[in-house]
């Protein structure tokens, strides 16, 4: 088995890029970033074995991916383009050289995704995997801040809702038959973190958040931060046909998953136009007030109680 | 005891600062730094229980303010002063919420020290404690790199060698009374990084190293990249006078230690001067060639193998 240094001139190998913008890369006391004149984004995620996921659930290139395409959606939900990432990773003695490079290269693959290179990192031994990721993005305008949400703004958002969440679940209970198995596994696995859209974000939205502990609470989230309430509709929410009978297979509902589900990595965002130029779908709008309610499909309205994911001790 | 979002309102009170180049801080999806006319430095580091150390042997404000401070030295290691940081904490259930509010304080002191102020973070549970740490420093002349050093510069450090592997020593073996206790665990405890050095470093040094894995193993480093040898001088060594006598105790030597102990995090760093207007002590010089040796008390000379700390799986 490798040791310490010998697994980072291997990363060095595997990892390093060449970017204008990019000093000092991999293998010095720290990474170097040229002077820039636009605002930057900074985000940090973790990803953590026994919490966020099973090293049982997929191979070590795909969760090496997913980490890093999970920390670079906060990016993209400030209007921000990928420009540099650092890795600390947290290595259990029974990851080999092969696991560990294959994790390297999963992470590698994201970060060419999402443009945010991987300029330097920490490599520790620990009793559990983890992978926690910082991302630094580029700001060509203003941020787009959760706190200025406007009344009679559309609520979009990108992507579809629940999918993921009963990926995780197909997972975690090992089903290897499952209707649709392929699409919902894949939304878990490889969230299509919308990457493209962040410039055209940054100059469309009025106010955006990353949803990736689930609709209903991170509208709230945005409510609340921006002294607004928000109005959706149970009919406009995107979700996958065979969303509904999946989510009968774990004793819940489609509609539930769509809300509190999480693990979407999409980005919500409002717009003070009814409709926008690239794939997002209106949800309904924010109003004066406070609170999210939905109008049912039978045309009722109900309050939206938030049950989505938050790490309890 | 609290959950993920209110601890998050805690942090932001008590680790928010207003800083002329913080637009966004704690709290959005991400945070974003000002556009800045500088290079930057970016690194990242880690501190876990079980391999870094156990909670036993501090307060949680002690340990979070040692894994900040441990973090930012290698800002000052490429002459870069900080500028802002970015926390990932994972933590096990046991941490109650008085213990997380000093963990948080710990590291917000850290923060102001080194000037990196907490932009942001992430809050999982796990099974083990850890502290994940991104800091961002300005650079406002070049970064000092470890490949640059050149034969006949003199070789320097700042601070003593060897006294914080002692306290580390002191702290797993749990000895309440050991001859000056207290100078060699507040050595591990609370390293006196030489941030206020970062810009004189970079006026003056041709190279630099952090030296927290250990004098000789991090002089390799610094040699191999720098495509050249070093001779260092035992006699020279800064060391606290108790070192052998307390190296004893543990039976090693206190010579073993100053080379090899590693936790030092102070810097190493090569100038084209004899002397240097900072508290910083010459111990050798750099030659052509190549490998580290080392002139004896008696005057003889013997190559500097590295047994230095480094992670094993």
């Amino acid at each position: 088995m490798s040791d310490e240094f010998e697994r980072i001139e291997r990363i060095k190998e595997l990892l390093a890029r060449v970017d204008w913008d990019i000093d000092i890369g991999i293998g010095d006391d720290a990474a170097v970033l040229r002077a820039v004149d636009e605002e930057q984004a900074l985000s940090v995620d973790a990803c953590i074995e026994g919490i966020h996921f099973e090293r049982r659930f997929a191979s070590y290139h795909d969760l090496g991916r997913r980490a890093v395409l999970c920390a670079a959606s906060d990016l993209v939900a400030m209007g921000a383009t990928g420009r540099a990432s650092l890795v600390s990773l947290s290595l259990p003695s029974d990851v080999n050289d092969p696991d560990f490079y294959s994790l390297v290269e999963g992470i590698g693959e994201a970060a060419d995704r999402s443009g945010a290179h991987v300029i330097g990192g920490n490599l520790s031994k620990s009793s559990v995997l983890s992978i926690h990721t910082t991302v630094i993005g580029s700001l060509y305008r203003p941020a787009i801040r959760r706190s200025t949400a406007r009344p009679a703004n559309r609520i979009f958002i990108t992507g579809v809702l629940g999918s993921a969440a009963i990926g995780l679940r197909v997972l975690q209970n090992e089903l290897l038959e499952f209707p649709h198995r392929d699409h919902f596994v894949q939304s878990w696995l490889m969230p299509d973190v919308p990457f493209e859209l962040a410039r055209e974000l940054g100059a469309k939205a009025t106010a955006a958040i990353d949803i990736s502990d689930g609709l209903a609470q991170d509208l709230s989230h945005l409510c609340n931060d921006s002294g607004v309430g928000a109005v959706i509709e149970e009919a406009l929410l995107p979700v996958h046909p065979a969303l509904d009978e999946a989510a009968e297979h774990f004793g819940t509902t489609g509609l539930a998953l769509a809300l509190h589900g999480g693990e979407d990595y999409q980005v919500l965002f409002t717009c003070n136009e009814a409709t926008v130029p690239f794939d997002a779908t209106c949800i309904g709008r924010i109003v004066e007030g406070s609170g999210v309610s939905m109008i049912r499909k039978n045309g009722e309205s109900e309050a939206v109680v938030c049950t989505g994911y938050r790490h309890r001790w």
